[in-house]
């Protein structure tokens, strides 16, 4: 089996080594236009050799694992040099764009949009690890615009990895996806730079910070150059939930100039059932 | 040595449970006005046996895990009841209010106010762990109010326990804590209502949401009966980072809507610094 996988980094690199453990016999070939990360993920044996997209017309699956502007540009082009038995699919955050971006394309019987919903605060190939696909789950949107005996063959690689699947329009994604995830990065990247821009002497941070703070700006330490797009490509959801959140920042630093502690405590009790909407969650650490 | 814990949950409870494992000839005695809590510590083994406030007078050391409003009235209560000899400190997030409240009391010099930077979002007897303060950061005000031997008494059993230590005054604590604690709090609980509002139907939430989502908003399962009085006691500052916090999150939506993608990334990559911040801080987990 011949899998390329195109941005060889935590979610590219992932896939490349649960896909060599559970089928010894799989040829991974990566691309990537950061020689340096391509050398790295061959020392690390994520793949097997380095490739270009001339050598696609040999492919059987192709992952694409790019940040989502990228992905706009290269997606087309991988498309049209690889075979009609070849799946090509995506990991990308945002998906609407690229979907409307793919329509007219001839070979989009050959692409399935995905989103696996997966991933830690590190970058690069060093990042992958193994069975970071477990449990989790796989948006996968238009479903209908891939060919069928495709379908299939991603449908198996995903279930091999342990996925989970559900259906989505593209539109739908980027919306929810806005608020269980674009909204969290934002959080957690505006929490770190005001407690930076407070605490000039870093040193006073790191004494006094426990555990909560390192849990609420965990997200802070992601990628800007992948994180970027993904803002980009989903601007008007992003910026709906960020409107939100800060409507209830407000509403709650209003109840607290105005002594309502009743109300605090309702906020509080009322969110505290996020704990059971967590439970089902899996975990990467 | 007769320990006597006064609010018997995760904070007192981990504490009691360390103070045993490394003294086994230690007594633990267990105060608190939840009587089935009481039950819990006994049957848990957190606490040799039950107390009421007449037996302190037989206390070497007594620890206050309660929420910081019953502090203000418990505290002046407890130093009434306690010998010479006995150190009494507590375990509340915030320090100005309970310093002041306790300044002219006949027995100032045996109370160390003390904030152990430590904790999980559970709380109770049941969530009590071991060695949750091994390398922990204990943060001691007004030091020089306390007795020199009732200081080195506490202080070995700190020690013991694994905690550093640093000293710092009640205002310059209640100001800091408030944007490495108290924000990190309000942002987590604040994201969790924002996204519960929006998606009724939780079984989408929990389907979309990954690891970053559950990292994000771990605080909001926190007991709102802890964090309403310490929002109350610290509001000044903690309406200071809540603005602060507001004011990031409108400009990084003003980015958004001015497409100003390269003012995002800047913003993002500054505030990456938290990685080398972040790598000190000990976790629980």
């Amino acid at each position: 089996m011949n899998v390329f996988v195109i941005g060889i980094g935590l979610i590219g690199g992932s896939m490349a080594k649960d896909i060599k453990r559970l089928n010894p016999n799989a040829n991974i070939f990566g691309i990537d236009n950061n020689a340096s990360h391509l050398e790295e993920a061959l020392t690390l044996n994520l793949i097997d050799s380095k490739a270009s997209y001339d050598d696609l017309q040999s492919a059987e699956i192709v992952i694409v694992s790019i940040p989502v502007d990228a992905m706009l540009s290269e997606l087309p082009r991988i498309l049209n040099h690889v075979n009609d038995d070849c799946v090509v699919f995506d990991a990308g955050s945002t998906k609407a764009t690229l979907c409307k971006n793919l329509d007219d394309h001839p070979k989009r019987r050959n692409f399935l949009a995905c989103h696996p919903i997966a991933g830690t605060e590190f970058s690069g190939p060093s990042a992958a690890i193994d069975g970071l696909y477990q449990g989790k789950t796989n948006i996968i949107c238009e479903v209908e615009k891939t060919a069928f005996k495709l379908q299939e063959k991603a449908l198996e690689l995903f279930q091999q990895l342990g996925m989970r699947i559900r259906y989505m329009n593209p539109e739908a994604h980027d919306k929810h996806i806005a608020y269980v995830s674009h909204l969290s990065h934002i959080s957690s990247f505006m929490l770190g730079k005001t407690v930076i821009e407070k605490e000039k002497n870093e040193r006073d941070i790191f004494d006094m910070a426990g555990s909560g703070f390192e849990s609420t700006v965990r997200l802070a330490k992601s990628s800007p150059a992948m994180w970027t797009p993904i803002f980009e490509q989903n601007k008007e959801n992003v910026v709906e939930t960020l409107e939100e959140y800060i409507q209830n920042l407000e509403a709650f630093k209003q109840l607290l100039l105005k002594n309502d502690y009743e109300g605090i405590y309702d906020q509080m009790n009322n969110t505290n059932k996020i704990k059971e909407i967590l439970k089902g969650i899996p975990l990467n650490k």
